[in-house]
């Protein structure tokens, strides 16, 4: 039987920009695209050019490889012609492949929002679609507000849907904006909307106000419609729109869709889909939801006992489906037991192979759960994991130790009455018994101690010539007063990229460890003999 | 016309207990239950007694006033009488009004994991069934894997549902235990179960592995359920039970359910539901999840501008509920998304009436856009939103000025030999001309700066007597070696906490430009004259 295929939308980069807390800079929007166009999404919507800096420069190029780079921008204004809409000529110009502009579809917005006829907004509609076919790109119509229109006038709402395809658009979006309507709603209408727009040109965008979008897309798609618009751990305004990381899974998984229907993921870019969720956090520095469907920490975690020692006699006993099938991993809370085994597979993949009765394996254990609670967090640090297993273990050389630091930010007038701010570190560290003292400055207090650290370690010299800081991470653990700061390092030597970690109230110090262990660990990797 | 009553179980207090990360203490479970009585539940499954100490205590006493107080315990053990099980004894002997026992109902789990006959556990549901009901409790049967054992056996499964509610059991629950079952099949599933046992004595329990939980307990209801099991926050195992502060707001306000089923929340007890979701998520010591429907920060917050200025026209352009019927409240956020009206209505709210002409206006939003450009973030620091509004507007005084800072940070061997760290900051400011230095020790760098900072600010230390940092969050934007940090600081006086941020390549300028804001800000408020 052949499959259909469903188009995946992701509005991460321009919905989810909305997103109250989330920021992203031209950089993050370009690691983002890169991501999505690895996972396969079949359109990547970049921003709304003209609207803010950042849009406008990330639509100066092209920014995907796969998938259809889109912008999104508003149907023309009324009163004047496509070609003299600044706007919708700015939208015209950006580099995209595709143009998906949002039109109202509720009589009561058209008339009390844009203050137009009924009429006139349907031209406007034809007019834009027009612009952008000729003008060589893909459109795409947003009908905004599409379920709660149709509602009010069926017929009206129709209409915009109409002129819309009719005018040339590739996909007709129906749009539940404000997130109000259920799974038997968006149902019947999205039915009723395949009487006029073929359902393989109808697309939907759900939103999460009632905790029904993931449904609603489904229930869309069950109806008829072929596009899904949703984004990345489910950003969008206000609650978020449909969480495309929950519903890829279960469109590739579960057989009531795979069977009928085919996306542009495939199953190794499925086998991802958890790491690639808390990379895109960790890029927004928000903590992961744990409980995430799929991609959660805790989505396989099981703590009743019962049901642990069930999953062990045959998993499907209480999961859904495999665990690994979306790169994640099962959780038993329970047992020391478990605990042991991932301890010893942990190892293995470092390749320290350690007896399960070794005695040091208990010691090691037990360190990893007092630093873990102390704020230090191993599963993002596997450098200062390995240093600290090889510790425990006594494979590890004390290459240098560091005698003492100090570092100082000052900010004044300089000698032209500009204020200015310089930082400096000195550090003294011992090689082979002998002391050596180094001073440095940079653009901030670590940036000061990495040079300085990396200035003179004498013999190591050459091993760390290649190494440098490549991202800086800071989270604040427990808020207040009694504050402790956890800092991830991520170092880089061009071939392999680690990443190491500090803690302590003092954020310096925390740094100051966290690039301790990426020196000690680059030593160890180029095999540097030691003292 | 009369309305169906649909009754809301709430199990927080036991699956919510198998939560990830979450331990109740007996107090807890005091706490909620009272919570959850005065919200208007009809059930609250208070644990399993027998099970641990703490909820064997907890069933010491009847914890409710209103709501059902019901034990939850599994059927009786095979090849003993009820009267002999020790484990169904301990349940049968909690001060409860009701017990709900978990029944297996998939064949498969019958053989492998009971190792029972399919005709025995038939059995033991019924005994279990009896022996509840001549002890005097209502009974309810959770029938685990209902969905999952229906597709595999749906003759047995509908034996085992026939069976509880043929023995007496009030209330018959199928749970779809491990979540992998979609609205569609359980709608399918629920009418079926209907024809062996009546619609008003069916309920269903579903968990969110496909973030489908609150559809399926709709989709139940829809078909003819009259009982719906879910928790607090969604807690639960995995990720987590139907959200219940989710489905009583959509169960209270959207027509389609409202008209035709009532429930036992009250109109009260609904505007209180997003202030009892954050005191639940307090008593936790978890952060609120902002993106939560109805009840998250979030929820009712706009930052796209054209959205903005549509709100504030209309609230239903882009409220599918409003926000205060669930004691919730609108948010206009600050933002290069946002627009005149949203820089408006937040001005008003800070107070300050400008008008929608005024030219200041158009320089203070490009003001903001350039800055949230360089990294700036005010829609989460509205106390330097409220600094640099003024400013641009000319209506804030410069209290004082910094004229330089100095801050070291210093790791040494002490004269006992032993490897401490200090940090150590001076801050020179000039107020009505004077100049000022002061210099303090503190926990890290920033704490030293802020601690230096108050010292002494002459004429204006009693304004700042009562002001404390409570919070600090770092965030570094770009990564890498030309990253620039962002830094957002808390600070309190006791009455009221507000936000301010600093951003520079530089994490120690960034917090104390954050810092230097928070005391500008306070000063502000406190009403403090100018030089």
């Amino acid at each position: 039987m052949t499959r259909e295929r469903v188009y995946l939308y992701d509005t991460t980069l321009r919905d989810g920009a909305q997103t109250a807390g989330v920021d992203f800079t031209l950089q993050d929007k370009i690691v983002v695209a890169e991501m999505l166009d690895r996972l396969g999404v079949d359109y990547v919507e970049g921003g709304y050019p003209g609207a803010n800096p950042t849009d406008t420069e990330f639509f100066s190029e092209h920014r995907t490889k796969r998938a259809v780079f889109t912008a999104f921008g508003m149907t023309k204004r009324a009163g004047r012609s496509a070609a003299n809409d600044p706007g919708l000529q700015g939208v015209l110009q950006a580099k995209a492949a595709a143009c998906c502009f949002v039109a109202k579809a509720w009589d009561f917005h058209v008339s009390n929002a844009l203050g137009i006829s009924l009429d006139e907004n349907l031209v406007q509609i034809r007019e834009t679609v027009k612009a952008a076919v000729e003008a060589g790109r893909e459109a795409l119509v947003d009908c905004e507000h599409f379920f709660d229109g149709f509602k009010a006038n069926p017929r009206y709402a129709l209409d915009c849907a109409r002129a819309a395809f009719e005018a040339g658009a590739r996909w007709v979006v129906l749009c539940d904006t404000n997130g109000g309507t259920t799974p038997d709603e968006i149902a019947a209408i999205v039915e009723k909307a395949s009487a006029v727009v073929p359902g393989g040109n109808l697309g939907v965008h759900a939103h999460d106000d009632m905790g029904l979008a993931v449904a609603n897309s489904l229930a869309a798609v069950m109806s008829g419609a072929r596009q899904i618009q949703g984004a990345l751990n489910g950003l969008g305004e206000r609650c978020g729109n449909a969480n495309l990381t929950t519903l890829i899974p279960t469109l590739k998984l579960k057989p009531e869709f795979a069977e009928q229907f085919e996306i542009g993921v495939d199953d190794e870019a499925l086998s991802g889909l958890s790491q690639l969720s808390r990379s895109f956090d960790e890029l927004l520095n928000r903590t992961s939801d744990r409980y995430a469907p799929y991609v959660g920490a805790n989505a396989f975690a099981t703590k009743a006992g019962i049901h642990a020692s069930a999953i062990l006699k045959d998993p499907r006993t209480y999961e859904h489906v495999r665990p690994e099938s979306v790169g994640n991993r099962r959780r038993l809370l329970i047992s020391d037991q478990g605990g042991k085994s991932n301890l010893l597979s942990e190892l293995a993949r470092i390749g320290l192979e350690v007896d399960k009765d070794d005695p040091r394996l208990n010691a090691l254990l037990a360190m990893v759960k007092e630093r873990e609670a102390q704020g230090y967090a191993y599963e993002g640090a596997e450098a200062s994991f390995a240093l600290l297993a090889r510790r425990a273990l006594g494979r590890v050389p004390d290459f240098f130790t560091v005698e003492s630091f100090r570092v100082m930010v000052e900010r004044r007038h300089n000698a032209h009455g500009e204020l200015v701010t310089m930082s400096e570190a000195v550090v003294k560290v011992i090689v082979d018994g002998q002391p050596l003292i180094t001073a440095a400055e940079g653009i901030g207090p670590v940036n000061a101690l990495d040079v300085a650290l990396r200035k003179d370690l004498g013999r190591y010299q050459p091993f760390i010539a290649d190494l440098r800081l490549s991202d800086y991470k800071v989270r604040i653990l427990n808020g207040g007063t009694e504050a402790v700061t956890r800092v991830l390092v991520e170092s880089t030597d061009g071939d392999e990229s680690w990443t190491t970690v500090g803690v302590s109230p003092n954020i310096i110090e925390a740094s100051f460890e966290a690039l301790v262990d990426s020196v000690a660990y680059k030593l160890l990797k180029a095999g540097a003999s030691p003292p």
